[in-house]
């Protein structure tokens, strides 16, 4: 096939970089990109694939002649130019928060629910990074076994926060091993040494607004709006790699041996589970890998159809640009690009 | 009344330090004080209430004249010489793991079941860390409406492993923003800048044994078992204070502002809840501290009696130390030292 264009929108953040990396890695097939910014950040300059590339300021004319658009600039860049980059013919797969839960706005984990991207009018929305791995993991076993309940509590890095919030967990870390005192700008407290329950804004209901993203988007990807969720979110202070203590409820009894095959032989999913010689994933070991890694998988004891597991995988990779560019991927090789000319 | 004889077994531990922080900061009615530790930490001299002393080698000889002896030297030590301490005349308060899932032995949150104190007949255990703050928070919910299931996730700091494990913490934490490479003594991988789901050994039931104690601990100090109960024990990069994401089940609905009310009201615990604020326990600010702190306190969306609690307290202090002085307390207050002798 002819190699296409591509735009990167946020090629200078922690996720745009991944993409690079991502697209590099996996041998993408594009004749060329665009590295679209901030106009702070443009006029930086990036290696793709050997190549260096100036970055741009973002512009609606941006757009012209791109066939995938990779956004991660934020929530309010994608809403403002998702739409353009649409209209101007590109296929626009968006790491934000902003289409995730229209109706008409498919929001895809392709382990789980790949045909829904044919549904999409230009856009596709990437989930939010806890999301990603709690269904990848989840999905094959609710296939088998339907889920009833999850209790999702979680260790997230300052990464999914951005380069400013890794800037500030490195100098914290310093400024306490130093005995000296700290001073946050990125996280109301500190976050060295400290954790924080507290992941984006709070809602009414007093579930912050990463906390509700779990439930209603987990509900969305799964095709199950009567699953039960309730979660907790917590930044720990990790570089890379956001972990998950699961509390699962099925529907029938689910034996842990069962679990571990069924997960064993699911696409995404790597099973790392020997307690004897203390294997099971660590954020630290995740990082810069693209599984979606669980362990310490066994039965609830306090619930007869109870399963516990721990799922830790990379928050910029497999939790944001991995999915992302797997979207598009799939996008290429299901020749949904443009679904309205299907079958032509 | 006349000044005591106490003794502290394992003075030269984390614990130890602030068994006689707090012993000086309570004005304990102690007329003197031995100090004892193992053959490697003899001969050292402590400062207490500015009178420098000599830490003594724990021997059978020790506890002649003691009246209350603390111990938190592991449980071989308290296995070893709780039993001659009690036969020498001192009532023990142990804070290790030997005796507290013995029937015949009172295990006590002065808080929750200062009666059982009474009942001893030598040897009060103090509970594991993760359970006092957690049945300090709970116990005045539960005399209000039953609990019926807990589900614990805990973030737990490193100084409850000893002091090795603060200085793994320190050093690796420094080689990792050095660029180096760590090598893990401690713990069985990095702890710097990871999580680490282990805590104790695992049991058969692939729980692990810090777990267990959770789901015993806490129903046999709350005299309910029934109560199910399940933890996912966590260590994470924090020096001092162990946090815990909780969804309790109720055996009615339970509104938050009831729960609120009644929690400010509860001994020992000091709400902290203003979402709005950023307001919410934090280790980092509870290190240090005597209270057990409880916010995030929001209906749980996912079960019609449940609520979701965050609880942080100071592991050495609420969760070790300041527990075990508490019971002495209790002991000398009730005048329960000898309770045979009671009503002479």
């Amino acid at each position: 096939m002819k190699g296409l264009k591509v735009a990167v929108v946020g090629a200078t953040g922690l996720v745009g970089q991944e993409f690079i990396k991502i697209l590099e890695q996996r041998d993408f097939p594009m004749n060329s990109i665009e590295l679209l910014a901030s106009d702070r950040s443009a006029g930086k300059k990036l290696f793709v694939n050997h190549r260096e590339l100036v970055v741009k300021e973002t512009a609606p004319a941006s757009f012209k002649d791109v066939d995938i658009a990779l956004f991660s600039a934020g929530a309010e860049i994608s809403r403002y130019f998702s739409p353009l980059a649409a209209q101007a013919g590109a296929v626009v797969v968006d790491n934000s928060s902003a289409f995730r839960m229209e109706t008409k706005v498919p929001l895809v984990v392709p382990e789980v629910n790949p045909e829904d991207i044919k549904l999409h009018k230009g856009i596709i929305a990437n989930p939010n990074c806890s999301t990603i791995q709690l269904v990848v993991a989840l999905n094959p076993l609710h296939k088998v076994n339907p889920i009833k309940r999850i209790v999702a509590v979680t260790y997230q890095a300052v990464s999914g926060t951005g380069s400013a919030a890794v800037e500030e967990l490195t100098e914290q870390s310093k400024q306490v091993l130093e005995g000296q005192n700290t001073v946050p700008h990125v996280y109301p407290h500190q976050i060295a040494f400290n954790v924080l329950p507290e992941i984006d804004v709070f809602l009414d209901n007093d579930y912050t607004k990463e906390e509700w993203k779990m439930v209603e988007e987990t509900r969305k990807i799964m095709h199950a709006p009567d699953i039960a969720i309730s979660a907790v979110c917590v930044r720990v202070p990790v570089f890379i790699g956001h972990s998950e203590a699961l509390h699962i409820e099925f529907s029938q009894p689910m034996a842990p041996d069962d679990a571990k095959r069924i997960l064993a032989q699911a696409p995404g999913v790597k099973v790392l589970d020997d307690p004897g010689i203390s294997l099971y994933p660590q954020p630290w070991s995740a990082a810069g890998t693209d599984d979606v890694f669980v362990g310490r998988i066994h039965r609830d004891v306090s619930h007869p159809n109870g399963l516990v597991m721990w799922v830790v995988a990379d928050n910029l990779r497999k939790g944001a640009a991995l999915n992302t560019v797997q979207i598009a991927e799939e996008l290429i090789k299901r020749d949904w690009l443009h679904p309205g000319e299907a079958g032509k």
